[in-house]
């Protein structure tokens, strides 16, 4: 063929699948976009709402004695003796402020319940013809997520033992798993292809109960992940912010991929719902969390960050692909294991260690015996010592100084002391890369492992 | 007609009235009830459990530096200087705790959703049967109630401004006005026979956005009204109780005078779910705050119980009758109004004042010159004078001393001082004989103004 010919060919083709597109866009894309519209409207005034609304509310919530010591900052302090303290280490800081952006968050939601219901141009619903199970899903997913922040905000005022951490959580998913109880919620799950044929079994498996555990686990999962990965200024709101990106540019995808699949996109369109207001008011928050902070988010915002993601994912039906997007938060829990199960000596903080002088982040260490060690612990101990991935200074007496097994420390021991912002960007660049290779595995794997990838 | 014969007739038409009574049993009150029993047993299982867990969380409400002074008590305290104080007036009571029963009743609920979905006999809704329209109220009323718990719980931590006693309701009842907007609700009110005939109208009127804004000034209404008449231990509970009660017993009244009517069932039954465990923890709380109250209960509980009497009335559709139990509530509102405009002087506590000698409360007054008020101002303190609705002392100099405009300060100009435990005791059987007052107008009244009373 002439190249003429072939350019024409081309040319075809693209007006051909540009009319297809157009079509689609027409008549099932566009009239989906009115209430997405409005959920970006509703979201950026939320945004603008949090970042005024924050530093206005610092001196209710330090006056409510609210307040949380900043160890990574240096400042001057006059003693009640007289005898001024330079550099006096650690500055107080309002604590539990991720309440407010849970406010406006839940406010903004609020507004929006009718309006993916109500389009301007689209006939009344006849009678029963009303969606009221996707209005159902809407309100389940905020009454779990309003329960959280309810239960959040009083487990920092109240500083409740560690234990509630896994009840709080629980009892918040409660909503989403009695909703899914109470409509018949399909409990199967797809196998894989190779495991068709290798077990003899169907297409999907009914895994009852199991699939209840699933789903609380998760939220549990999900709302701790967040608060573990903590304790570096923006670091729980950055990570959150990275995370809810990710899920909304998933979304979008699913979105663009399979825009004649009803089912899939009213999916994909809940959560960006949820999402999307979710990370504008994170947006105004971190503002203000940001280095230097001049706010605290407190557990509040990371049960609540866990449990919008958490209901997105259920609800949204992709909770296995949403859990890729957790890869430096479930690598976090993996290497943390040795200490977390005490089989290497576990302090009780393992923050990073702030030096004044330069005024820099470093590595914190924990000290121990290697020979007073069990023979797991010794294992453990040997095998992170041979493979670099922790930092060890040993001393004359036989003893050795081991970073403290986080993610945290061990950006630090890759990259040496930092100032505490780099720190934050670094491991929100680990955060963002991680999304990356998320969508590259989650794509050729499931096509890898189902018949149809969706 | 013999006297046999009178009897047997009578004793016939018992036969035939118990006939039809067990078959309407059977086939529209049986199926009902099985809910309705595992509402029951949840309710008790919640009364329970915040009468177990709100000692346990005393001391973590302390400690959070969530106290209030009781200052109707008195105690010994041993001063800084050594100096001991005895009687020393006030002491430290845990505030806010009404959180508590909050959370166990949301729990409580959480855990109900399903049942009314799933019953034991009934074969399962084939497809499109499901009735998510009663599954989407029930959550929505408990979004409401759930935002009201959170945002009360802030504004008893943060200590908020009085307009936020405004906006607070004002959002949480968003849930319930935008799932009424979405689902294209009615909002045509019934009107009376007499105007029907007068106006020219037809059997109801639609009132559009009117309808709206009377949503919302009953979210806040019932919100403050609790809130307003407090001050003495075990009040705030008490009235939310009897009121529960109230509100229970007009739903079962209404069930069992209209068992064939299905929607009107559904509306009182849905009630029921929402009012009874609401009743069970309250009192669990009120065994607490009872006098000599150990915890303080806090707006929180406040805003909880209105909202949960609001969404009751909206959604249950008897949101004209609830507000006649709130007739206490109404009658001290119109009678502070004096004070509250401003027209005669309102002190910053209107509380009753506390006399150490004999452990009893006495009115508390206000002092001001009646020459000296607005002619508006003056009218209104002769009238309240001359009706004797107030205790005044008239002093040499043309002064006065009236006692302040609320009916917890009517109850003591009446029967004099009295005990705490006796003043909470007559106010609730003020509470009390106004429900019955409210059943007395209630039926008759309707009978009057409408043509069919349901």
């Amino acid at each position: 063929m002439a190249p003429g010919g072939a350019r024409i060919a081309v040319l075809v083709v693209a007006v051909g699948v540009g009319a297809k597109l157009r079509r689609q866009l027409a008549t099932v894309v566009m009239p989906l976009l009115q209430p997405l519209r409005a959920c970006v409207l509703l979201s950026l005034i939320g945004g603008l709402a949090t970042l005024r609304v924050v530093p206005h509310m610092r001196a209710s919530f330090a006056k409510a004695g609210l307040t949380g010591i900043d160890l990574n900052k240096q400042t001057t302090r006059r003693l009640a003796s007289g005898e001024l303290v330079r550099p006096y280490e650690g500055v107080a800081v309002p604590e539990a402020m991720g309440a407010v952006s849970c406010a406006v968050y839940l406010v903004c939601l609020f507004l929006f319940i009718p309006l993916p219901f109500a389009q301007p141009g689209v006939p009344a619903y006849s009678d029963g013809a009303f969606p009221h199970a996707q209005l159902a899903r809407l309100l389940c997913a905020l009454l779990s997520i309003c329960c959280m922040c309810f239960l959040g905000f009083a487990d920092n005022v109240l500083d409740l033992r560690w234990r509630d951490r896994l009840i709080l959580p629980l009892a918040a998913s409660l909503p989403v798993l009695m909703t899914y109880a109470a409509t018949g919620g399909v409990t199967t799950v797809k196998v894989p292809a190779a495991a068709q044929a290798l077990l003899g079994l169907g297409g999907s498996v009914d895994i009852g109960a199991l699939y209840f555990v699933y789903i609380s686990l998760l939220a549990i999962f999900c709302t701790n992940a967040i608060n573990i990965l903590a304790g570096v200024n923006g670091l729980e709101v950055g990570q959150s912010v990275v995370i809810g990106l990710t899920i909304a540019a998933f979304n979008c995808v699913q979105l663009a991929r399979w825009p004649e699949d009803s089912v899939l996109v009213g999916h994909n369109l809940f959560s960006l719902y949820v999402v999307l207001p979710f990370i504008t008011t994170s947006l105004g928050l971190l503002w203000h969390n940001w280095y230097p902070a001049s706010v605290f988010v407190g557990d509040t915002y990371c049960y609540f960050a866990g449990m919008t993601f958490a209901v997105a994912g259920i609800l949204g039906h992709f909770s296995k692909t949403m859990l890729l997007f957790f890869l430096p938060q479930l690598v976090n829990f993996v290497y943390s294991l040795p200490q977390l199960a005490l089989i290497i000596p576990c302090p009780r903080h393992r923050m990073p260690g702030y030096l004044p002088a330069t005024d820099q982040l470093a590595l914190s260490t924990v000290d121990f015996r290697p020979d007073e060690l069990t023979t797991l612990g010794r294992l453990a101990y040997r095998a992170l010592a041979a493979l670099r991935a922790v930092h060890v200074r040993e001393r004359a007496d036989g003893s050795v100084a081991m970073s403290n097994l986080t993610i945290i420390n061990f950006v630090l021991h890759v990259c040496g002391p930092m100032r505490e912002a780099s720190l934050t960007r670094a491991l929100l660049g680990v955060q963002l890369a991680s999304s990356v290779l998320a969508f590259a595995i989650r794509y050729p794997l499931a096509a890898l492992l189902y018949d149809v990838v969706k």
